[in-house]
């Protein structure tokens, strides 16, 4: 029976997978879905992921205007996804730091891997580098020695 | 458990609803989100009720090279959704001609109605107005009925 | 010579036409520009009409929380766009109250009118309607009586 | 006086520069510009630095199916850009092999460095990778040898 629910994922040993679809908009004319789109695509994955840790990131930003920003990605694009494809988006932390996390994120479809990235976000308050908030912390350590 | 598939959505009594999530991607720097992602959002809300009604528009597309277009809207937005809301898409179709298909659509969060539209569909082939394929209009009849 | 200022677009007896370039990023896999890109247009021809009049939008939301929020829009879809296309967005104030402004907008492709809309926008500070600052009236009034 | 037509920028010794202008649609509602939507904009730089080249791109897709893919890129996003902000999109060629260019971009406004990218682009037709258009690969040349 369909869920009423939007897709929140899954989280086991430390490695996140979030279910999507592919819609129009994520397309271009070239037939297949536009570069930029798999960017949104990781973005869900990485919130869903924070959020499976039981942090509110919301709840997060309205305490002391708390961010994560991105700060660095490479991505390679490896094969291409169309329009109505049920892709998966992977998210693993790699490493922890006092003011910044490194995450390792894929696209697949199936068994197949469409893309890979390394992301690496630092957290601002008010426009400036803070330190991760300690729960926050915690629960990404967790997460991250669980999938070592 | 969470579910392993995107959420499509369920469909009863000819009235299609989609759950879906709002990612910072569907924001804009006004807090809120952007007057445009909904557009995005009805038409995840169409494609899941097409499917629901057991069609596959990349099927469609590939033999006969029928599309939808949208050909009119009118929307009203009543009150903003924000990052982190579950918001409900529902779909109920209105009226099938020969060549178009009429659909009132809602953006819901809980009760709350936050957008109502109309939409004007066109089937369209090679770029002009077609009749709807004979099984699609099969099946929106049988939903069109449901829901009256 | 090729300017190096982003194009602003001119306002001439009420009416302001901004040009833009079609995209990659504005198209969907049927092979022309996505309906929903349409309101990113329609949105950047507002913002050029309302700069053009002397406003700094920016200005006014840090002065007063103030902001411009759609209401309502009826949309006619009439041709599509293509990548590459040189568009332009046709801005042309139809009715001003003391807190909501109607607009006419149109694509144009040369002479040929892609689309139609009619826009309903109020003005809000800090998530209520309120009625427009006064300078912003003045300059909306000329420009309204300019037009008819 | 302002220019009828879409910015298309300039090409000086070997490095475009597209003007370009933040809207509303770029912004998420942590006030600044969404991390994805500068990928938008290096499309853009890259779309208008092959035109200044004399180069069609949709003549060349109609023509043999060629396209250009995007196949890896590294981004370092180094200050946020905020609405109604002017930036500057530079491209600048750094090396050309059979089937594909690299390309240096930079976001800047004023003289302040935005984001700074490192692009790889393939050519493909039909799906394949195949090598640049002659008539491309001598243009590319030229300008990778003016900006050494």
């Amino acid at each position: 029976m369909p869920t009423t629910d939007p897709a929140a994922g899954t989280l086991h040993d430390g490695v996140h997978a979030l279910p999507l679809r592919v819609y129009y908009e994520d397309t271009d004319f070239s037939g297949v879905v536009y570069h930029a789109s798999y960017l949104r695509f990781l973005e869900r994955g990485r919130t869903e992921f924070i959020r499976a840790l039981g942090i509110d990131q919301a709840d997060l930003h309205a305490a002391d205007g708390f961010a994560f920003v991105v700060r660095r990605m490479t991505i390679d694009w490896l094969r291409p996804a169309r329009m109505d494809d049920c892709i998966s988006i992977e998210t693993r932390p790699l490493a922890l730091k006092g003011a910044s996390l490194e995450l390792a994120q894929r696209v697949l479809r199936g068994g197949e891997v469409l893309l890979e990235a390394t992301v690496l976000v630092v957290g601002v308050a008010g426009g400036r580098p803070v330190r991760l908030p300690a729960d926050l912390r915690r629960r990404l350590e967790t997460a991250t020695s669980a999938g070592s």
